[in-house]
């Protein structure tokens, strides 16, 4: 962290903010210009918080050099996660894809859903039990019983099964899940990431509608920092103010990310823009941009979905989509 | 709720869709032009989903002319809501300043706080014991301890307490607060909201960094479904493209949602700028445009904050500036 | 257009409203139900502003139906514009791949690339001769003189030219130009627009980094309005919070433009992300969405680059991409 | 400026980079920590491209101390520039109201709004005579015999105009004009800028819908730095998420910009949102925080408005309205 001081800094507060960085175990590298000090504080800044420095009388600017995260970051840790889970495979060179409905509507729904998938090439299940909805008055997930269904599905094709989970006091029901979801809207939900950081078990993070990439990594930091070092980063869409799509899905965090983290990363291209038709060209442009997998919500009755049937596609469509992916896959690897 | 059909729309179709309607108690109104045929439903709407909808492959587009919440609209209760907390008084014609740190750290601290912004025209003393932070290696509040100095702080003022909750599990420690505040982040975790919604207390609902205006007022509408009719909101910076200041603060966001709602609308100019010295004019602007209140960070020492200190005023500001918006106040209610 | 009427509307108002509707040929079908009157406009509404409407007393809402254009509507144009200039075809079922440096700087620099580039299969050449910059201070262009050499090296290479004008009064120089470039800064340049849209030459429109697919629709149709049918359309970044990069690339806008317009579409990821080694990621990306072409900046020297060398990636490096993205576009087609 | 290098940057490479600086007057002062070297330079840095450096490889990442403009700056002239134009005074410890329609529609319409708006105590009359509309179908002002009446308007009341130019080529209808307005979609219209910087006559520049602090204050430096002195800013709606009003009033611009530069600043609340019943609150909220003045459609019939009737107020109420305002402005003054 680079720190330049105001010009004739008071030679008591610059003392004082001196020990307190030797406090933290900070070393401090001061070099003086003509019109200007500057201080290179040298030791894990992780912890210092760059907005207390900036509010000092004599500090002009501070810059952070190190990134404010370390078990996500990957200058610690160069080589890709992969993360296993009863079989399927997710990062390195893997291509996953997670397929299933919105939200799960019934034990016939969801396992018809998921054979087909895994006869397309899905090696996990995905499927809504709690759903967060805007409006108190909308159908909220069948909840513990939409679970049971996702497990029963799993007893008949053999798919991990990912579902989300909107509060700690759920974490019960979990148990028998593979891989948990974390919503974007609970991104920074820190109690339940850190509750999260506990287990031992795969969490896949989406990243809130207007998180940046530093904040989906802190949010990452707080799982891993409990000792839990499976996540999964997933985009969804921002909010930006265009108004077609409901969001914007933002390709650029995809070769960003996977720079600055060896963790593993996902897109959900369906509530990236809640459109069906956009499903496939935008999942082809993910896994062209090296993306390590994809969650696509597919139906098997899209118009007659509970909840979000707009944006998925159908089992017919994710098949031959599934083939392209692959393909264009192949052709990036090589 | 305006649907516009497709032209020559599969009949079929159009005739399951007309009775799902009718098994919501939506009545229809037909009008066919030329090319276009229009359906009016008639009836309450806020329980349909406009995206299943426009999913409908028979349906063009679909326009919502009654608001989806109604617990919080003003057109079902055009008067002010006004919410009385120990003598304070939230709402109607009153301009209310709700001040204190933003951690607490200390009982010295927030008691020596609590006494000089009563003194400066304050009727609500504010204060972080659970901080939500991005980094989960920044302070994070004294938890329990800061409660118990909050409280010995409204023994020795009277000032009610306004302190913020991150998970429903805190909020046996939350018994004895006066309001419950929500963060922005929090905003959408719907399970925390509805557990407010069966409480007999005020709820300090923040607005989310990337909200909408009828999304907060949706937040708050799970709460009121609940039972629990005192939600207050507070405007706290959104996220835009500009980068000299942390957030945007939304000035518009006061007039539109005193037009949509009976409900208090406070803004917290702290949090929205972090920057100590546009808390003056930002504050005079919302109170120019008609908020019902402020929330303001005040600190006795800013420069030794634990949290936050860029965005704190010290005590004198905060006297100065109180006599200058009650003085705005004075001459827009004339 | 559907305008949805105020309850019990002013009857002198709505008759005198229904006579400008009529002056301007538009129908008007009239249903009503029980609160709520909704009339239908019919003819050709591209020319109503809606807002004048929705100021009406009468009025509750208007939702417009029709698309406010009609020239580039897909709707009235059903196949795709195809634009062929020397040689090169933009649009159909091509790839095509415009590279060349940011700035001109040298005949050398540039006739050195346009070789380069060419062998590895771009059929356009560009290279800017004036250069907006943010700043009066930076380097603004070679003018007059970029344009000549740009010329050389068509001579050279065969290679069709485009070049990016930013006032009216620079058109005689643009005379040699095979596709005039309009900047994201001038998308709505009104003037500039209408003056390109007398011309017989195709136009290149760049999206401005805050409009919309409507606006920059709009934009395209003053041109078309004027004659000139020949413009292609370029996605180069939008605005957003995220700071990372400097613009975020929107990939939707390719499937969504692509359905909205016959237009041909390009992606500009030099510009969108502003970062050399996110160049290649996305325009993969860009291809498997769809993309029409790539308009792509080289250097034989980024370090030394005069403008924008940060972004350029060098001839190595577009060749290997070159023989990716061609791969990619197969695998589409397929 | 700061240049942090990368450890071991290569010699060469760091030689060649302090001789170009060296070129460009820039002295450098040399800091050598453990892992880090970092780069002070001394001079006038706006010249310099601080994407340019930060492409170098053997740069880790650059931080600008001084800011890129220096015309505008306050740093370099502390004092409020105050600008007189027939006897109106904008910036310093004034508050001005520039009132008048959207379009200039006739004669009378804006002699009737100038000679009522100056009785409310407006000291500037505005009125568009050339209209940036997003479609090439919308009214497009009165052009020529627009500026012709608001001339006439300023015989009979005496009062300064302001109106927009569009392109270089209508300078020669602005010469009665007192003050020439630049369009928010102009901002950058560099070639414009430039032009403008000739002239002997104050230009008013409104703030593009995503430009940020910086962007504005070097468009303003592109007029400075060709010798007109005399600018004045205009805050009038950013674009974000928010699609409730059409823009985002950025209340923070003024308090920002006020600390930034020495230029007057103008806040248009009726462009802000689009909503006439948003302009009064609005204007309050501005003149609250600081801001020089207003620019405020008034309209004698709004319902029948030709462009923008939406967000005109009436002559009663903007008489009512400019009341409020001066006794807010009192208030903050003292």
């Amino acid at each position: 962290m680079i720190v330049v001081l105001k010009p004739n800094p008071d030679k008591k507060q610059l003392e004082s903010f001196k020990q307190w960085l030797s406090s933290k175990n900070i070393k401090v590298h001061k070099s003086e210009g003509i019109n200007t000090t500057i201080l290179g504080l040298i030791g894990d800044t992780t912890q210092i918080d760059i907005d207390s420095i900036e509010a000092l009388d004599i500090v002009e600017t501070v810059k952070r050099i190190q990134e404010p995260y370390k078990n996500s970051s990957r200058k610690f840790h160069p080589e890709d996660t992969v993360i296993s889970v009863r079989g399927a495979t997710i990062g390195g060179e893997n291509l996953t894809l997670i397929a299933g409905p919105c939200s799960v509507e019934s034990k016939e729904q969801v396992c018809e859903i998921a054979k087909a998938v895994a006869a397309s090439g899905a090696t996990v299940l995905r499927g809504g039990a709690f759903k967060p909805r805007t409006s108190p008055y909308a159908f909220q997930g069948l909840k513990a019983q939409g679970i049971d269904y996702l497990i029963k599905a799993r007893e008949i094709t053999g798919l991990p099964i990912v579902t989300e989970i909107m509060d700690i006091s759920q974490l019960p029901l979990f148990e028998e899940i593979d891989i948990i979801q974390v919503g974007a809207r609970n991104m920074q939900n820190f109690e339940l990431l850190k509750k999260l950081g506990t287990l031992k078990k795969p969490v896949l993070l989406k990243r809130g509608l207007s998180a940046t990439y530093e904040e989906i990594l802190m949010s990452a930091e707080y799982i891993m920092a409990g000792g839990n070092k499976e996540v999964i980063l997933c985009e969804r869409g921002i909010r930006t103010f265009e108004t077609h799509t409901r969001n914007t899905m933002d390709i650029t965090a995809i070769p960003v990310l996977k720079k600055l983290t060896h963790l593993p990363i996902l897109v959900d291209p369906s509530h990236a823009t809640g459109k069906a038709d956009l499903v496939a060209p935008l999942s082809k442009a993910a896994v062209a941009s090296g993306v390590d997998g994809l969650l696509i919500e597919v139906h098997n009755d899209p118009e007659h979905a509970l909840s979000d049937g707009p944006q998925s596609i159908n089992l017919e469509s994710f098949d031959k989509l599934s083939k392209t992916l692959f393909a264009i896959h192949k052709v990036i690897q090589e």
